[in-house]
């Protein structure tokens, strides 16, 4: 095999490109002359890209379509929407590229941030945070009276992917019953199924819903009023996937009416959201800002996924995480 | 058997009260004239006390000293630092009195509230949920950046018992490196346990240490300056046991100086803290009301647990919980 250029856009420290750059070799890395403030950020296209065979980033659509050589795209995030269209699949397909994502590198974390979601909601942390009042006092007895176990409840995931299957892992000893929304049942899941046809009773019955449905146009605004009204009074929404597939008014409304009990949100659209908007002044409305999937050395365990997709697109193996 | 007396102190609603004389029916309930406002206060001696074969919540220790039929104490709490002292224990020794607490109503409760501390912070929910930002903007990336995965993490829990058993099953499928800290190692515990002379190496080597020590003159003020200067920079201090095992002013210089992460606590000495407390005041340290053992029908879980308890009374069965 001739030697292959690696263009990559991340951003991250001269120690770990030079990693990537060392593991590599004796294939050679390209850079870009100027960074973009952020992975999820539309950065302008390096004229370098357009030499590259293998791209590992998040290259313009235009530049993807444009280039010469690629021969493999690795996108560097989990979600991959502005590639997700029937032309840009079309286009790949036809010229035999195949475009991975980085979603193992988001399982972890974004199964451990909504974990957390559902305990700080069971054991009341934001509550209990700023109460001081002394044991006994009404406001104790109440607090203490509003925190749960979240063993034995129920739970229903509204879009099965890996991140599904880790946290349905680390919630193995809480004895939840879970319950996973899936287009089409595979038969290898590791939990009950329903599909988009069966999903209302499921809806009904869950004392936490988690989406992590993907952005696209199936998904918009998924959760709608309808939705929202057939969940269990007092359900728990949590949101790790895209802003986009909620209506955002409709579920300020369900926070509002008690329909449900609390929204804990790491997405939105957009984000962040206006300062004046409605959900921002909800009491029961947790929000964190697209960190569901952010973690201590996130780029070094970027880079190893890629350097780990290298070698088997050397060796013509299957590469993981492939998606088109 | 003839007839047996159960008096109880416990608050808690009318149903709950009928619930529990039919159950222990036709042995006879007897309720105080007017409850205290706490299971954790001093409530005064009930007269009718005096005549009960058994007893069932947080009577005076003076009034079990001077009682002339108690048969069983059952306490309504897992903590029962009032009662342990040598003449107590050697007083009922002595009239055969078995004293049995309610630590397995509370086991499940503590083992997610702190769980639900350590996810939190890993995932540094307390900082995200006030931090509105963009994606990629400068505290967006210092964020993520320090967002953890709890997995692969390590753990010294000082206490072992029913609620580090528990916790150690909850957390199985973080696979952290979990060591425990015990007066007397016995050999049939769930993880390797250090005794209070190996603690110092053990206390150098976590990521979290959770304190579930009970409250007796042997722990008190245990986490001192010299304990704390022991621990691994940067670690995180839990507290689910009781505040008087914690010297707060070394604690408070710990979290000032960086030694420590972050402290996550449940009680402290006084609850609460006065609000000139420097505890207060530190942005690293996170306090909740003593809220851990909290739950969703508390009440009747802790009924649960003593009309079982009773059963086996009766029966003559070893009683669950017994602590002297």
């Amino acid at each position: 095999m001739s030697t292959l250029k690696v263009f990559t856009d991340l951003q991250t420290s001269p120690e770990l490109i030079d990693w990537l750059r060392e593991s590599i070799a004796p294939h050679e890395l390209l850079l870009p002359g100027k960074t973009g403030a952020s992975v999820l950020a539309d950065v302008p296209t390096d004229p370098l890209m357009q030499e590259a065979d293998i791209v590992l980033g998040q290259p313009r659509v235009d530049a993807v379509l444009s280039s010469q050589n690629l021969k493999w795209l690795q996108v560097s995030t989990a979600g991959f929407t502005r590639y997700d269209t029937q032309d840009f699949r079309a286009a790949v397909k036809d010229r035999g590229i195949p475009v991975t994502n980085s979603s193992h590198v988001y399982d972890d974390a974004c199964a451990e941030h909504v974990f957390a979601f559902m305990l700080a909601n069971a054991r009341q942390l934001p509550r209990g945070l700023k109460t001081r009042c002394a044991n006994g006092a009404p406001e104790w007895l109440e607090l203490r009276r509003d925190s749960r176990l979240l063993q034995g409840q129920s739970l229903l995931i509204v879009g099965y992917g890996a991140i599904a299957e880790r946290l349905i892992e680390l919630l193995a000893p809480f004895r939840m019953k879970i319950t996973a929304m899936r287009r089409t049942r595979r038969g290898d899941e590791k939990v009950p199924i329903v599909t988009p046809d069966e999903v209302s009773a499921a809806l009904g019955e869950a004392d936490h819903v988690i989406n992590i449905l993907p952005d696209n146009a199936e998904s918009l605004r998924w959760f709608n009023a309808e939705r929202f009204a057939q969940m269990k009074q007092g359900a728990i929404f949590h949101n790790i996937g895209r802003g986009t597939t909620v209506n955002q008014e409709a579920l300020a409304e369900a926070l509002q009416s008690g329909r449900l009990g609390a929204a804990w949100l790491d997405v939105t659209d957009p984000e962040p959201l206006p300062d004046d908007h409605v959900l921002w002044t909800l009491e029961n409305c947790y929000i964190t800002p697209h960190t569901a999937g952010g973690q201590f050395d996130e780029a070094r365990v970027l880079i190893r996924h890629f350097i780990e997709n290298f070698a088997r697109y050397q060796a013509g193996e299957k590469l993981v995480n492939q998606v088109m």
